[in-house]
C-alpha cells in the first residue's frame, strides 16, 4: 500500500511563529502524500474576551456556546487554516484547507449531554475516505481545521487529536498510515520536568502504569487515548514528539 | 460544451438570513455544475470596531491593513464560507469551501500603489482552471470566498465581483458559462428609486449612456464593469438581479 503521513499540530506550535515555520518547512518537504490536521486553542481564547465572551473550559475541553462557535469557526477555519495553507503554498506544497463540512469530509453529531453540556461540540460519525482520496490523487495536501458539521446545517467544534486519529483509522484501508502528533515536548516524558526523559516506546501496559502513578496526566491523557485508539484500529505507526524529535526519529513511538 | 453556472452573492444578501436561505435553496436545486462566489462586507465591518479597528473605505473599496486582513480572513474564509457550506450540505448540495490560497486556485498580487494604498488588496493573476475542473468532476460545488494569496505566503483581500467574472472567463474554454450576480435589487434599474424599472437587456452603449446621465452610479459601476469585461472575455450569458428575478428570468441580461 502507498504510504500516507498524517500530522497533527497543536495549539502551542501554532502560537509560535518560528516553530510553526520550521514545522511547515519540514512538512512541505515530505515525499509521501500527507494530511495535516491543526488545532487552535490560544488565538480563539485571546479573541473571546475582546468580544466580551468569557472562555469556558472543563477538563481541558472548551464549552462551545453559540457565540464561541462563531469565534472558533472564524479563527480555526478562517485565520489559522488559511494562514497555514498560504505558508505551505509559499514552500511549494499544494495545500488545500478544509473543515469537516467541506465535501462532507467529516460528519459528526452534537455531543450528547451526560453530566456536562459541551454545547456545539462534535463527536465524529463518519470520514468520507473517497473524498480525502480524491483530494490526495489530485496532488493536493489536505489541511484540516477542527470544525465539523452534522449535515443538518450545524457547524461543530471538534477535538483535533480525535480528528487526526479518526482520519488515520479510516484511511488505513487504502494507505499504509503513519500518524504523528506534534506538540511542544520531544515526546512522552517519564518525568514531566525533564525533557531528556523521553520514553522511546510506550505500550498500553506502560501507559496504564505511568498514568496510575500520576507521571502522565492532564492534557496528555486524551492525546494518548486517541493515539492508542488509532493503533487498535489498525494504524501502523503512531508517534508523539516535537518537530526536531519527529524528524530525527527520537520521538515516542506508541506500540 | 457542458454548462457551468457561476453565481456571485453580495453582502446584503448574506446579511439577511431569510434571503440567504431562499437563495441557497434555489442554488442547491440547480442541475448543472455550479460555482458559488460570495462577498462579505457587513459582518467584517461590525467586527472591526469591536476589536478596536476603524474600518476604512475609499470609493466603496476597503483599505486592508494587517489587522483588517486578519478580520476579513476570519469572517470571509471562516464564518461566512463555512456557514454557507454547512447550509448547502444540509440542502443536499455537496459544497466545498475554498479561498484562492487553497490548491493555489486563485493567485493574485498585492495591488500596486498609484494614488491610493489599498494595503493587502489582491489583483488576480491566474485562475487554476484544472483545479476547479477537478473539484467539479468529483461532484463538488466550489464555494469561493473573496480571499486570495500571492503564493509567497501573503493572503489578500479581493473583490468578489471580480473573482466571479475572472473565474467565468477562465472556465469559458471548457464550459458553456452563465454568470449571475445576485444582489438586493431585481436588476439594473433605469430609475434607482423604482424597482419596477428593470432594464431587460443592457448593452454597453446603453450602459455608457445611463452612466453619463448619472442614472447608474456608485456601487453598480464596478459590478457592471466586471460584468461587461466577462462578456468581452467570452462568457456566454451574464445576468444581474435578485433571487426571484434570476429564478423567473426577469433579471437584467448584459448583452
Amino acid at each position: 500500500m502507498q504510504p500516507l503521513a498524517i500530522l497533527k499540530i497543536g495549539g502551542n506550535v501554532l502560537a509560535n511563529d518560528q516553530a510553526l515555520d520550521q514545522l511547515l518547512s519540514t512538512f512541505a518537504a515530505w515525499e509521501s502524500p500527507a494530511i495535516l490536521v491543526h488545532g487552535g486553542g490560544r488565538r480563539a481564547s485571546e479573541l473571546l474576551p475582546q468580544l466580551g465572551i468569557q472562555p469556558q473550559m472543563i477538563n481541558g475541553r472548551r464549552i462551545t456556546d453559540e457565540a464561541t462557535l462563531e469565534v472558533v469557526t472564524m479563527v480555526y477555519a478562517g485565520l489559522l487554516n488559511k494562514t497555514i495553507v498560504a505558508q505551505l503554498q509559499a514552500k511549494g506544497c499544494n495545500a488545500i484547507g478544509v473543515s469537516g463540512a467541506d465535501g462532507n469530509l467529516i460528519q459528526a453529531h452534537q455531543r450528547v449531554v451526560e453530566t456536562i453540556d459541551y454545547g456545539f461540540a462534535g463527536d465524529i460519525d463518519r470520514i468520507d475516505t473517497a473524498g480525502f482520496s480524491h483530494l490526495l490523487e489530485a496532488g493536493w495536501v489536505p489541511v484540516c481545521c477542527p470544525i465539523t458539521h452534522d449535515r443538518k446545517g450545524q457547524l461543530l467544534n471538534t477535538n483535533a487529536d480525535t480528528i487526526a486519529a479518526t482520519i488515520a483509522a479510516a484511511m488505513g484501508g487504502s494507505y499504509a498510515i503513519s500518524l504523528s502528533y506534534c506538540f511542544e515536548k520531544p515526546g512522552v516524558l517519564a518525568d514531566a520536568e525533564d525533557d531528556g526523559s523521553v520514553i522511546p516506546k510506550l505500550s498500553s501496559r506502560l501507559y496504564r502504569e505511568y498514568r496510575s502513578e500520576g507521571r502522565i496526566h492532564s492534557g496528555m491523557i486524551p492525546k494518548l487515548d486517541s493515539a492508542f485508539q488509532a493503533l487498535e484500529q489498525g494504524v501502523g505507526k503512531v508517534y508523539i514528539g516535537n518537530v526536531q524529535s519527529l524528524r530525527s526519529g527520537t520521538a515516542t513511538e506508541i506500540v
